[in-house]
């Protein structure tokens, strides 16, 4: 569910592209504990002239790999989110080799109706997939079961 | 309002993309009560290894008739957008030949506040469109009134 | 911070799209009281084919210098966003020659925890950077400091 769009400088191979994604979806499931298959991801490649990223005064030096990931997903505590930045950038220079300057992230959250996977229906509010809160209220919801989650999709139970 | 953003692979036609749009822009019309020229689409279209979509472990195959629609909108009850996801599902499937498992949303909602549609005026605030609350606060609105919307829409008053 | 994703016809010089990331950022600075660095700026450009823009019904006339501003930012007051609003027209059509009827604007708010600029943190929670209010609610926030972010910005401390 975490719709990760991600935008770069031109010029990347397939290969390092593909590196890109599938670090970042290791990360995924590890801090924000979403199913395996819980994976939406698309790369927007931008010209150079086309994109501006200074550091908002925080001396951080960014490169032609740049990356910003902007993010859409249900609720998530400020500690998973954090966590998700740590990971994200030692993950991404181990092995995408992307200094973690280069590494900007914007997150925003919707809620359990605001997602349809396919067929029409709303998954999280169907019981097909966990949902949250039962409601579309914007209020904080209770604590998520990854366990749970994790199993229903490893099974591709319904 | 709804301003609907198109994830498509590339490869469709001018002719294909248009009955998409127009496909769609029916469906909001039926199902979210907006007025007619509310219609704010735009379509990127990304090489196949661009984008990544799997199905959350729901059992959903893609193929390359993949659509995800990223909606940004102001509130809409949770009756609203299930009946959308449904009728999307339908009518893209009738006149497009996308089937269901193809068709992915995302939703993220705004305010009245957040919206300016030329002029350098929030019309939602000016009441020249009719807003959900007349603050910003994020609380659920009361029902809004398709029916004088559609009014408005229609004789192009101000 | 505000991440600003701008969504153009195709056709427009290098030369041009600058004057217009340029006379942007100019009226945030202004306006939404950010440090002069708080600078994320994406174009994407479209063919005409691929972008509907109408006009809810306000007999606003578009043409191809039809320019939407997606912005992605903290919360702002109603009254910053309808200065925002009013002060881009004025000056894309001083500085650009981009008519008032040709701006629109949709803003998404998130919070504190939903930023990081790099290196893995969350520079709205660690102090490195001003937050809001210190926690991950969506409630609305008290008011910022300008004076003081300006001058964290200016002088690149951390």
């Amino acid at each position: 569910m975490p719709f990760i769009q991600f935008h770069v400088v031109e010029g990347r191979s397939d290969q390092e592209l593909a590196a890109l994604l599938d670090a970042t979806h290791r990360v995924v499931l590890d801090t924000l504990h979403v199913p395996v298959r819980d994976r939406y991801q698309i790369v927007h490649e931008h010209k150079p002239s086309r994109i501006r990223a200074e550091d908002t005064g925080l001396d951080i030096e960014r490169s032609d790999k740049f990356v910003l990931l902007h993010i859409t997903t249900r609720h998530h505590t400020t500690e998973e989110k954090t966590t998700f930045y740590r990971k994200l950038c030692a993950e991404l220079e181990r092995s995408c080799g992307i200094p973690p300057t280069d590494v900007m992230v914007s997150i925003v959250e919707n809620t359990d109706s605001d997602w349809s996977f396919g067929l029409g229906r709303a998954q999280f509010l169907t019981g097909e997939l966990q949902g949250a809160t039962g409601d579309d209220t914007s209020a904080p919801r209770g604590p998520k079961h990854p366990a749970e989650l994790a199993g229903a999709s490893l099974g591709r139970s319904t």
